[in-house]
């Protein structure tokens, strides 16, 4: 029997969008054995929220996110909220005893997020952060490639994520829709925000980094704050670029930044074994590209593998060979793992925990920024 | 106020899927008035087509399409079903004054497609097939380049549709998984197939066709039928290639086979004009190669369009730049302009009307195809 | 003992310069036994002779190619001059005993270039005609793959060959510059020009065509003569498409075009067989691209092989792994195969009997585009 | 008049065999007034040299190099040995008046480097490091482009050079094939003789580097020597990672390694500005990706400029548009303007001391690897 599975959301933006499509949608391709139901979200702009609430058809709102964590008709909270806020709602929602689902970063710092780790271990409650991009079929593709072996011992890990949506000195800072270039909203710029996606993925399929040095630059000084309109000091990275040595002797070159002009969502990823080298691109994200060096030599190359077969991670629940999916599609599978992960008592990852370790690796980049020193992680 | 528009469907397999996403979808996307209900489902494979209502939550199921279409609250239906079946319903779900959404094409032929136009006119009911990669953002973007005259007279118009899966002399003819290999049930092969696709879409962008002459193949001739085992001659075109002249004055160069090792759903179409040229590919569709003649000599280059922006077609609905969209939006679109016209009593193309000429290319493909003489189209 | 070659060219336009660029490097790269000797040149206009002559350091110059031929100190006549020209010339070297090397296409018309076959059939001369894509290493790969049987049976061959430069109507016809567009001096437009080197390659690598039936078009019906001025029908193709059908029963299309706005040099060819794909695009010419349908599944995909290596075609006569080469190279290559084959007494292909069949299906196209019928080559 | 230069080529491996194409085939392309004659070539391996004059046409050999120096009929000596050699070498040719030609990198270090740049600017004789990269005409498009202003403010430099070839442990060091992971002859591994060149581009294009901070590794610490047999501890460097800081104000980021399996040559660079972006990759060395932001929003995107048409840098003396060059053009590119710059009294960069500054800056990255501090260059 399906079992219904409750959800309270607390936001409306564009991640409470992408992980309501999530659990809107889940049901209809994968049979976990339980059916997400969107019971009620809440935020403090009315207008806002009803307008979020009537297109994704939550059953009701709330305007405080402490009452959705008391309605006993709720089994989830998914915080899709500000940086800022993730660790009173997730703590408060633990001991409430719910679910505890928290958009990524987990926290702004790694002392931030510890009580929330220990705050849902505590209560026993599942959960769990969204780095959705590990659930790319195309990235679960490189991870159990890695896993099976295919590369090797392992030299270089490399990636990076590029935007250039904040060149312009007229953007903002602060405000709902610019509250990440705001030091005390975000905890930090391109390097919680991007860069912690990249850490996630790169601790996930190569193992943990064990000591790095960092370059962050804030290439433009003072912006407006979007609220008050006042000139003010900017306390983010708009770039960092990281030199790491993992803890199974490869070398890793990480970089992200917000001043890539021609990149939106740029993240790329590249391994090289000594059997063979795999490489990814978000905006093509259905493409693994993979080097296989035990391949007679004349014929051998970068093979551009199309991820759309039954027989590639998550696809056979989708279309049939050829027809792509989307950005949004590694949210649904995201869920869908969470839904199994309940159905056969297994946690989903990332953990809480699991995703405390790239706060650290965060942590440790803005501080080797500032010091000029290679950082023991 | 939202008016519910009540769906029945008629078919429970892949297109049946894609659409009901769409159904389902439309309106966390898309305000258009509407909010489509996946009231009943039809098929006679009665445990098919109760797992298919569950997974997308249809209320009630039918197991004859004719007690569908007599429900008073069902207000469209959708057809799913082998193209043998699609003139009976039509024309019976346009006579009880349902709107009436085809899956493409049409007809098996155009003879069969014009009562089907007649009754839907007759009727006076929305009605629409569903040539789906006109709603690919980078396809809409490019018809609206070509009228905007951005390549200026047209001298050539270049689309293929290859696939690979029939190769194998194992593949069965008819039944369930397999139907688009047996004549009787599907009308033709790859042309009514895939090349439907491509004419559909360079009629919509460059005019119509007013001379063809077409190459068609069978390149295995005897196939088991799916269901009694028995060898039979296959009657489907595996391949066909078409040379037609276009009543602008352009040439076009189509092809469409199952015979192309590696090519999954591989659409892609080009246009060469006077002043630039644009290209795109199904399995990469969310870009649009452009080459813009008008650029200065030492930077010009093929432009390589990543259509995610805010400002391209449909994507201001989704998510953020870079973000990527897969195969199924494209039904979403057509729905949300299905939904759109339906509020603004303008009908949403292609009609019942529009998507017969592709009909008529295809028999004259067919024709030309055995005849080896250039047909009049 | 290194044998000296005396080389008599005839011309001093673009493929005097390839050809002359290959006999001056071939002895740096390919150990063959001949040392080719740029001896002397011959052309009717003294001061561009004497300039090429200059540049490519010819020993002397003649103005009458008749001169030259009835040299005792040229041992091979090099012809690049307009096609109008070839038959003759080539003829009278044949009978005074020397090598000819043609460029392509042999002649204007079958008819025209049986003599020229016979001709050098009687006297006994090596002889050939350059059509150096045979020689691109990555073709050469492609040649040696399907000969190797990794496609299996075939099914497809499609090649086009793209150009943009004649769109203006202020191109004009005749003269040194632009005598492929006067249908006298090149006997057609594209379909001898371009659409020759793809018939070339695929009647090389697929076998030979049986029938066909093909569209041309001439866009720009008049244009002024570049030496009078005066306005003149214009008798060439701008545009031919085909349709053929091979006598290994696999299907082929074909494409030229001088009005596909951005492409340059756009020679493309595709090969789909039952066991995998291959294709090729002149403007990447180090790259093949490989679909191997025996991997496995999950890992299956189109493998961009980077023709730099030391065991691909002629390679192992140039740089190291990963250092392209360029288009002339396909010249030196011909060049190397030429005295090799002297050298071994095998005549290089293509010979000018190998050639006639490019011009007996160009013959073909030509009919059909103006028959609209299917033609038996 | 053509003045006739003779040059003296010290060396017969790959590199001489690329100067020599260079030197030999200048004259054909370029009218720069001088006309270079491949006079002498000198080495001690006697049956090596003379197999590589007899290939090249060298008029005479010297089995040692100082014998060459003295020679008075030569005019340019051209060094392409171990960088161990350099130094000495240049030092006496400049003293013995000749123009110095030197493979990159100048030398080992900046130390051993300086005292060949006071030789030749004592001596006042011409000379110049073999950079050749520069030269690519796509290269030198991006340096025009951004001289041009066409970035706007740099925000952004980032490049790389993988290659693969060093990943077995079976590969010996020293000796004449492998002397480049032999650390007394080329000074360094990947970072004098791959980041190197990067480094030599983005200093060109970008500026100076005024500080940085680098990680280097040596993954397999003993091999084999060539010639002893004898297993030796590793002294070269295998990778190198850098972040640096522009005094523009911009980022670098800049990575070499032998350990990135499916790599040969894969020298990239990107460059992000303000008002647009800048890549190229060697291994399709004749393309630039360009991204304009100043383009219309909906048709903005990576615009490949395919550079190979007459307007493009160098490309008006090769072919005609579309057709590619390859690896060894940009040597003669390099030698073309060397000659550009005697006939006009105008030094052609790099000069040894431009090229000094590379030495720097690989000094830099070896130190910091080491120390693990950020450096001041």
């Amino acid at each position: 029997m399906t079992k219904q599975l409750n959800i309270g959301m607390v936001g409306y933006g564009f991640m409470a969008r992408a992980h309501s499509n999530a659990w809107a949608n889940v049901s209809h391709f994968f049979e976990t054995g339980y059916k997400p139901v969107l019971k009620a979200a809440a935020a403090r702009n009315v207008s806002k929220l009803r307008h979020f609430a009537d297109m994704w058809g939550y059953e009701s709102v709330e305007t405080d996110w402490k009452a959705l964590i008391e309605r006993r008709d709720i089994d989830a909270i998914d915080i899709c909220v500000p940086n800022d806020m993730h660790a009173e709602i997730a703590i408060a929602a633990a001991k409430a005893g719910k679910m505890v689902l928290c958009e990524k970063p987990l926290a702004r710092t790694e002392a931030e997020g510890l009580p929330m780790v220990e705050a849902v271990e505590k209560a026993g409650v599942a959960n769990m952060v969204w780095y959705n991009y590990r659930r790319v079929p195309a990235v679960m593709l490189i991870k159990q490639m890695v896993e099976a072996g295919k590369l090797g011992k392992i030299f270089h890990y490399r990636a990076k994520f590029l935007q250039d949506w904040t060149i312009s000195p007229d953007v903002p800072q602060g405000g709902a829709a610019t509250w990440r270039l705001d030091v005390d909203a975000a905890g930090s710029g391109v390097t919680g925000d991007l860069l912690a996606h990249c850490l996630d993925t790169a601790i996930w399929i190569n193992g943990s980094i064990s000591t790095l040095t960092a370059m962050t630059e804030t290439f433009i000084k003072e912006r407006k704050h979007a609220l008050t309109g006042e000139v003010q000091k900017v306390g983010i990275d708009d770039a960092s670029a990281v030199l790491t040595r993992f803890q199974n002797g490869s070398l890793g070159t990480f970089e992200s930044t917000r001043y890539a002009r021609g990149h939106k969502a740029a993240y790329t990823l590249e391994i090289n074994g000594e059997k063979g080298s795999l490489s990814w691109d978000l905006h093509d994200l259905n493409r693994v590209q993979y080097f296989n060096h035990g391949v007679e030599g004349a014929v051998r190359g970068w093979t551009n593998i199309l991820v759309t077969d039954g027989d590639h991670p998550y696809l056979g629940k989708w279309w049939v060979p050829g027809l792509i999916i989307g950005y949004e599609h590694s949210f649904t599978h995201q869920v869908a793992d969470f839904l199994y992960g309940l159905r056969d008592g297994k946690p989903a990852a990332p953990t809480f925990r699991d995703a405390l370790e790239t706060n650290r690796v965060c942590d440790a980049i803005l501080a080797s920024g500032k010091s000029g020193a290679w950082v023991t992680v």
